[in-house]
This record gives structure tokens, sequence and C-alpha cells, in this order.
């Protein structure tokens, strides 16, 4: 059974897709122009092991370029990693991204899910610290997390990296949405990056996206960052050489030079954002709170649905651990929006309220 | 270590790639103006799973959608091949294309290396057939095999197949050059979708590629075709959802309408192969016969240098197993080079005849 996940809008034609975290600014011109460019020049094969790339992306990470891997999306770096370390036992926050467990799982890696609580807005708590045990051989976190929109304060995570270094479990840290995160929410928590430049004797594996930011999804881009060397040649040695295509290659190749186009865009989803939870909150939804692009909220049974056939496509949310639907609510579930142009959130906002009005969950 | 290939046209720039065997015709112009178009549309996602892209190449092979699984170039299909099949002894006959070698190795698979000779051309005999056992889960072959040229007589195909399917082996085709053949030479061979509609009882998985005939190895496509539905479901839980780039999802779409310059291009192809064979034996060098767009040949033990400092870019082949310089032959090497147009054929034969005129290996 192939898990369904946002952003098919192969499904649904001809809707608006909230359903995907994509920015929605669109892919910046030189990333598009680069990879209309690389479109002529892929008669020829990709680089091997995207060296040039690695240059321009230790620059940016302010790492030597060999602690870093690159691939065919976030989503193959995480699978890379998985086959490539081999944990037996693993600990998950739930909910979380999907492809955490299905990475593990064809490792045939034993998982125990902590359930963060919708009552704690799925704050990850040091708590979450107590369940590394000498026994669990990798842990993965978003900051911030997908679905719940929820960054880990800086002491939490210190506090799980510090039980991670002592058990010597592999800490591993998504931060596909970290770039989406205001000044403000910026200095509540850290980077794995800023992590490992203390130099603790850490086990730590960062994982980076340009799909989401460089609204690049289609075109495919993530990278790992990390220190153990040899473990990046034994992912390497499980790849292909020719993993990431040569239009995703340049593509993110001119992302990586795109600072400032990143800084506006996290500065207008905040303001866009807490504009769209405010009136949600109005209309009487429970809308959790957010610091990247997207909302998880509670709303009717039917809602999804709802909107599907006014032409705009949401995220059901149900089929993440932990997020499933509920006996004796009415079948109310959880969901999931992309934060867009203030003009596409108020067009999905008057489908939302009308659909509120007939009758709240 | 990274092991070395041709195509390689970043660390050799300015030069003439005959290193990659790449379609000399170029990329097709509704697949370059497919990819073109999936790059604006590459905000979204690509579609999970390729699931209109696997009814395209259903319809092309002949076979249901459900015996097809696509890949982000062959080679990640020989990947997910040998992490779902996990083959504990497999036969491989040298020389031959390494990452077969490669993805084995990843997951831990003893190989026996079939050694094919020289004075028998490189050519694949029934005698084979006796190399497999009990004790073998898998053979890969290429059909035409990389890097000699050569294809596999129908009778001895049919021989390790009745050999396979009697002991329970996995017999893999990698058939990514197939489509250059000749009709003639196509006559003389069977391709393995032809075996699996005979209904044996055959364990066969087929490999196809885009890469090549439809030159577009910088946007990477390759697909898989398999009975065993088991098989490719697991080969699917073992990789994202979104392994295969718009672009390169919208490139093969469009590719795998190109029936017709597939069939010019093996025609040119055969001829502009003869003319450049003949031309180099007349000067003396020992050219191996090839069935598709690429020749295998001995040469001086400097002729990639010779060649590069000239401008173009040849394959030199000491590092494939069976193909290493031997002492006592004054360092000549086997070197690969692609059949290109006859105008660029002409120039890198003027260069070889420049070479061979000054000492012959």
């Amino acid at each position: 059974m192939i898990h369904i996940h946002g952003g098919n809008v192969y499904q649904y034609e001809h809707t608006a897709d909230f359903s995907a975290n994509i920015n929605f600014r669109g892919m910046p011109q030189q990333v598009r122009d680069a990879a209309l460019s690389a479109v002529d020049r892929s008669v020829h094969y990709p680089e091997p092991g995207c060296q040039s790339l690695k240059k321009t992306l230790a620059v940016r990470e302010g790492v030597p370029e060999e602690m870093i891997l690159c691939g065919n999306g976030a989503a193959e770096v995480m699978f890379s990693l998985a086959f490539a370390f081999r944990p037996r036992r693993a600990l998950l926050a739930q909910p979380c991204f999907f492809e955490y467990e299905q990475a593990l799982s064809a490792v045939g890696c034993e998982i125990n899910h902590w359930m963060l609580e919708a009552k704690e807005e799925f704050r990850v708590g040091s708590e979450l610290a107590g369940q590394i045990t000498e026994d669990t051989d990798l842990v993965i976190l978003g900051n911030p997390n997908n679905p719940t929109g929820q960054l880990i304060e800086t002491s939490v995570l210190e506090a799980i990296a510090e039980k991670c270094a002592k058990t010597g479990c592999m800490l591993v840290l998504d931060e596909s949405f970290l770039d989406f995160l205001s000044d403000a929410d910026a200095a509540r928590t850290s980077s794995g990056v800023a992590l490992m430049k203390r130099n603790l004797p850490l086990c730590l594996f960062v994982i980076k996206s340009f799909t989401k930011m460089y609204a690049m999804p289609g075109l495919r881009f993530g990278y790992g960052i990390c220190g153990d060397r040899d473990l990046l040649l034994r992912m390497q040695g499980l790849m292909q050489p020719w993993n990431v295509s040569l239009p995703a290659q340049m593509a993110a190749e001119a992302a990586a030079q795109e600072i400032t186009y990143a800084k506006e865009t996290a500065r207008q989803t905040a303001r866009n954002r807490e504009w769209m939870r405010e009136q949600m909150q109005a209309l009487g939804y429970t809308v959790f709170p957010s610091c990247t692009n997207y909302l998880l909220f509670i709303g009717a049974a039917d809602l999804k649905e709802y909107c599907v056939q006014r032409g705009y496509l949401i995220r059901d949310c149900s089929n993440f651990r932990g997020l499933a639907r509920e006996a004796g609510h009415e079948g109310a579930g959880y969901y999931r929006i992309c934060v867009r142009s203030q003009e596409e959130n108020e067009a999905l906002l008057a489908v939302l309220a009308e659909r509120a009005s007939r009758r709240l969950p």
C-alpha cells in the first residue's frame, strides 16, 4: 500500500494546492533559469557525486565539503542513511513525516513511537531525552516538525543531544523547514550545524531540503551534513554516482545563493500565517501554533472533500500516527494547510468560513 | 573510492565526449520540450510512483502496468533490486558495467566473476549456463553488453534462461542498449520481454534505460519489468515515492512515443559504426565487433591523454574487470568510444590515425 502524501495534484486536477508545504512565492527566477539551461545540457551525465555543488554548499553551511552528501530530495538522504547505518532500534516523536518510518522499516528497524500530545500543542519536551536508552541507535526529529509546525527549544534540543552523546545514539535532525523560521523563532532554537560546531562528541546527522524553500519539489534536491566521514562514504557506496539530476544540480547551485529570497519568504510567511491563524480561530477552528509555512488544525469530518469540491486541496492528516480520527468527536479530524499568499489564503478562508458556519467541529 | 566512469565532462571541459554512450543525434525535440515545460511545473511534486508514465510504458512494452517499476536512471533500478532481492551469491560475466558489482557488493553479495575472453571477442557462450548452480541466486547480463558491444545469441540466452529456471536463479537482463540494434542484429537475439511472454516459469527481471537512446542522461530515467509483483512492491517500499523527477517523468512520457527516432538512430548508428570500425582496423587497431553505439578497441598506453590533449574524451577501460593493462604489451590498453556522427567520427579518426602512425600498440 502506498502512503498518501500531500501535493498529489495529479489525482486532484484543477485545485489550488494547499496540501504541499511549498514556498508560495514560487521558484526564484535564477533557479528556474538554471534548471531550464540544465535541460539543454542534459545530453551529458550529471557531475558524479555533485563535486562542484558540494563546494558551494560547504561555503553556505560553513563546514568542510567532506561533511556533505547530496540526494535526490531529502527523502533519498533519509533512505540511504537508514541503509548505511542500519539501526536496530529507533525513536520517533509522532506525529512526524511518514518517510522516517518507511526508511527505518525498510531495514527492519524496531521503532519506539513517542506520542506528542495535542494538549501540549505537540511540543517536544525534554522528557523525550528520557526515552533514549543504551538500546536506542537512532532518533529522528523534525526541527521544525511536520505536520505540527513546532520547533524544538534550544534547551530541549541540547538535553536530547547530550543524552544521545552519552548513550552513543545517532541524532538525526530534519531541518527541511528551518529556513522558514522568523528571526524571533530562529532565536528560540539551534540548528544542528551550530551544535556540530561546538565540537561536542556528537553523532549528529542534519538533513536539509531545497524542495520547500525554493519551490522545486519536482526537481528534487536535499542534502545531509555529518561529521562521520566513514558513514557518508558508506552512504555514497549505496547510491549511484548520478543520483542528483543535472536540472537539480544546477537549480540547487543557483538556490544556494538565494539567501535574501529565503529571508524575505520567512518574513512574509510569518505575517500571512499569523493572520490566517487568527482568522481561522475567530471562525472557531482549533489551530495549533506554527513557526513555519503550514498550519495544523482541527476541522469537520468532510472538510477535505468540501474544500476539493470548491477547488482547494488540503492535507487530510488522519494517516499520521497520533492524528487518526477519534470516535465520539463527530468524526472531526486533523488537517494541514500551507500558508500561501494573502490573496490565496483569503480565498481558502472563505471556504473554511462557509463550512464552519454550517457546523463547527 | 569513487569508480571512474565515462561521460565526466566536468573533469574534462572543452572536450568532445566520445566516452559516454549517448545517442549522437541528441535529445528528440519533443523530449526536450517536455522537460522544459516540466521545469515550470516543478513547483509541484512529481506524480508519486509514476502512475501515468507506467501506463504509457505498459503499452510500449505490451505488459500490464503492475509489471513496471520506474527509476531515477537504470542504475537506481539496479540498486533497489539488489536491496529488495538481497542475493547471497551472484554471477557476472566480465567485463561488464561497474554498477552491477557495486549494487551487489552493497548488500554483501558474493560474486562469481566469469571472465569473457578477448580471443572469443568477449562473446557470451552457452558454457556460462554451466556456471549457474543451485547456489547462484542471481545472474546479471548486459544484452548487448557494456563495454564489449556483444549481444547474446537467442540460443545462448535460452540455454541460460532455462538453467536459471531449473535452479531457481533470478536472471537480470540489462537492455539499456538493446534499442540501438539494427534489425539484422535484433533478429539474432531475444528481448527479455519476449522471453517473459512465453510464460516460462522464469524469474526474470529486465532493465531498460531511456538515458542512452533519448540522450537524456542528465535527466535520468530507467525502468524495470518483472512478473514478480511482490518483488516490485518490496522495491517500491525501499524507495521514496518521488524518486523520478518531474522533468524526467515528462521527458520519458514523450520519449516513449519516439519509436521512429529510435529506429532511425539504430540505422544510422550501424552505418557509422561499421565505417569507423573499418577505418580503425585499416590503421592497425584491434577493434572488437559491436552491435550497438560504441566500439571497444586496443590502443597505445597513452591514448586517452593523447586524445584529451587534442580535445577528444575517450573511455579508458582499464578499470573494467578483465581489461586491466597487462605487463609485456608495452602498456597497450582497452578503450571504448561512442559511435557519433560521421563528421565527429572523422575528426576523432584523424587523431587516432596520428597516434597510430607514431607507434602501433
